[in-house]
């Protein structure tokens, strides 16, 4: 016959089991957390018609488009979960009650430039609050809220929210005068971080025909330690700046009971997040000790979620996490728990007798007390089963021999305790029912399973070594 | 501003918000109890080159097919989940370890003609074990306890799982001289349940020139109410059949230590499950109900995985769910469980004074406590707000009011009670504390939250009034 080499895509992500057990705990634990806030999760198609995910796209990311024809249709795959869910909440309108508040979690694709951490097929994990007409300024102050429950609930320490107001911005350039290059200010002023002050300077001055005193004016603004307090003293001028100011100053008091750590948040005037879209708060996450990824969760308010599909006014705010790019990030710079249970069974139970029904029944009363087990009864040597076992990490294996059978009873092998020596191992031999009990409580002791490993937090707070 | 009308292509399911929490808690559910069994998850791309997933596809499936260009790449989108696993497996070969039992559950596609019921896109939910040249018949027999404890958490309660053994067909067929004709002989055997024994002697008889004596001895077979029995009668005459028996005899005989009640299973010999692919025991599931909507889970051993992908052979045993067409016709036979808990939080905290701090602190300590809350602090009425709550079904709503802010504490307000008269439904005052500890008690009293309410078997158990 003749065969065909297998092969994965480039720029498609296929894990391995146990990363994907690690990837699977990350989504589950998100679902989990954006769930305690109260929002509910969809699934849109990922097929469209192109002439409905189209509606507002265009230049790079019309591009980078799945685009086909079946039959008579032309169709499209999703490239983000914003035009979906705009056109759910267009179409089903008169089906929902607002404020609604959905998360979703799913794949989309971009035929993006292959390139090393760069995926044309990947995970996005939203959430986002629409309001029918209005939307409360809590439910911005609420975001850096869920941000610091949900990368906390997987493992990550050292992390911070920044956040900052577009109607600030917009505010701020009127009153330098800047309306007119507003854009183009904002665009060399997200480059602050990589190119320095001086440099913005010289571009807004030479390039956009900049004052610079107002240049000075806007870096020294940028760049202080006291944002609130530069701002507080720009406020009475501008509508819209105050406008900003206030909503910033609602987000920021709330944190504290919102319950988001103060050296978890701060407040970042040079966050933009791109041009039109956003129109209130804005955020981005950042790694402490990884400032090259760039952001890991970013979002903002917008006024009009679904202005090419209706006319109602649909302001909301959301965030979203790029997962698969994540996840390439935390196995890269090996921040994956390699503590984290990846196997595919709690326990492997070993028949060595001709009859299989013992194993059977224990296997069947373990999996009613919740214990993943599975039963090998290949015809393989006793030393290949048990190093099946430590392949795949399984904690617990079980031995069922003709004096086990006999008095009814079940030998438990610990392989949780990480004795390299093999016959150290704890080893008892108990009562059928003991022993599923016995499995039980050692499994339950080991429930703090993050998906991420931290290090560096646990080298700061406990002076680990690295 | 021109707009486009917002629609969903047709042959996709796209779900309200509180289906979309009953699907959900499907897969949730058949997660955890494939887990049980010591599967692993897998999530392999969407997408694959075109002659990879192609191999060996033809036919109708391959004109169903979504294949597109982009760029130089010939892409398809996956019909089914096994090819994907099949070049999994081939791929990864060496980094797995054997037997690989995975699990997956995921959206495959095929451009079917549309038609109520039918869907392009859906979700299967597969699992297979895969042995590295051998495998053991106890994965065999293991698999209707899979079936029957995961449709069972679902909910579901009136169904029965159909066995049958291929080397038994296979077996009977040689005995009878059929072996040319075998190929025919299993299509017209598949309709049996269909058109009645009498048409399918016919078409025996008449079409595939079976002599009418054989086509008797068969169809007594077929019909016998004591096929393990009436097998017995046969054996010793020949090789396959012999060892289909045996085989199907180790099914049968583990059947009550894996835990499957005698009456949730019954050995078939009508059931064959297509031509080629199976080499073993063959799976259906039927809802005694619904016996209209054929099996809703299928599955057989196979001898040979991947051999379109590499020369190792790699027997393996599986079954799939149609998880999009059995949601579909749970929803039509309105089988979901109106009971479950489909809101997307479990308190809704109104906030009645200016400042927000209690409400946001209140909101704080319910989720750290896993309360699923939402903070409702729109400009609305009163009234509107509490319709809210109710629209969406969540179960309390919490009042904080100036009494409430001024003594520290909480109105809850128990939405659970299905009163009628709004007036009459619970409400209590209680300190902070005491008010997440009533909440967070009052909700784990409620969780048996099966998706699937199977009211016929409340019927025949309890007698309740259909």
């Amino acid at each position: 016959m003749e065969r065909i080499k297998p092969r994965t895509l480039s720029g498609f992500m296929e894990l391995l089991p146990q990363d994907q057990v690690l990837f699977d705990r990350m989504v589950s634990l998100l679902r989990e957390n954006y769930a305690l806030y109260g929002f509910t999760p969809l699934d849109t198609p990922a097929i469209e018609a192109s002439e409905v995910l189209l509606a507002k796209a265009g230049g790079e990311t019309e591009k980078q488009i799945y685009r086909f024809q079946k039959g008579d249709s032309d169709l499209s795959l999703r490239f983000d979960l914003t035009v979906p869910l705009a056109k759910y909440v267009a179409l089903h309108y008169n089906e929902l009650s607002f404020p609604f508040r959905r998360f979703q979690i799913g794949k989309v694709y971009r035929g993006e430039r292959a390139q090393r951490g760069r995926f044309r097929e990947f995970y996005q994990a939203d959430i986002d609050v629409i309001g029918d007409g209005k939307l409360d300024i809590i439910n911005e102050a609420e975001i850096p809220s869920i941000i610091y429950k949900t990368f906390t609930a997987l493992g990550l320490h050292r992390f911070k929210i920044r956040v900052n107001n577009r109607k600030i911005l917009n505010g701020l350039f009127e009153l330098l005068g800047l309306k007119e290059q507003a854009g183009d200010v904002m665009r060399t002023i997200d480059k602050l971080e990589k190119i320095g002050p001086d440099k913005v300077k010289a571009i807004l001055v030479d390039d956009f025909a900049v004052p610079a005193a107002s240049a000075d004016q806007l870096l020294t603004l940028l760049s202080t330690d006291d944002p609130m307090g530069a701002l507080e003293k720009l406020s009475g001028q501008n509508e819209t700046f105050d406008l900003g100011f206030a909503e910033l100053k609602t987000v920021v008091d709330s944190m504290a009971a919102f319950g988001v750590p103060a050296d978890h948040f701060m407040v970042d005037l040079t966050i933009a997040r791109g041009l039109d879209y956003y129109t209130g708060t804005v955020y981005e996450t950042v790694m402490l000790d990884h400032p090259e990824v760039g952001s890991i969760c970013s979002g903002g308010r917008y006024d009009n979620l679904a202005e090419y599909y209706t006319e109602k006014q649909l302001p909301g705010v959301g965030i979203s996490i790029g997962l698969t790019r994540l996840f390439f990030v935390l196995q890269d710079q090996k921040m994956l728990n390699p503590m984290l249970n990846t196997a595919p069974a709690d326990v492997l139970i070993l028949p060595m007798t001709e009859d299989m029904a013992p194993a059977i029944s224990l296997a069947t009363a373990l999996r009613n007390a919740g214990v993943r087990t599975q039963i090998h009864a290949e015809q393989k040597k006793f030393k290949q089963k048990l190093s099946y076992a430590n392949k795949l990490n399984i904690p617990f294996a079980v031995f069922l021999g003709e004096d086990e059978v006999k008095t009814g009873s079940a030998t438990v092998k610990d392989f949780m305790l990480a004795e390299e020596d093999e016959q150290n191992r704890k080893q008892v031999t108990l009562p059928m029912e003991e022993a599923v009990a016995y499995i039980r409580k050692c499994l339950d002791a080991d429930l703090d399973q993050r998906p991420i490993f931290d290090k560096e937090h646990y080298v700061e707070k406990y002076g680990l070594d690295k």
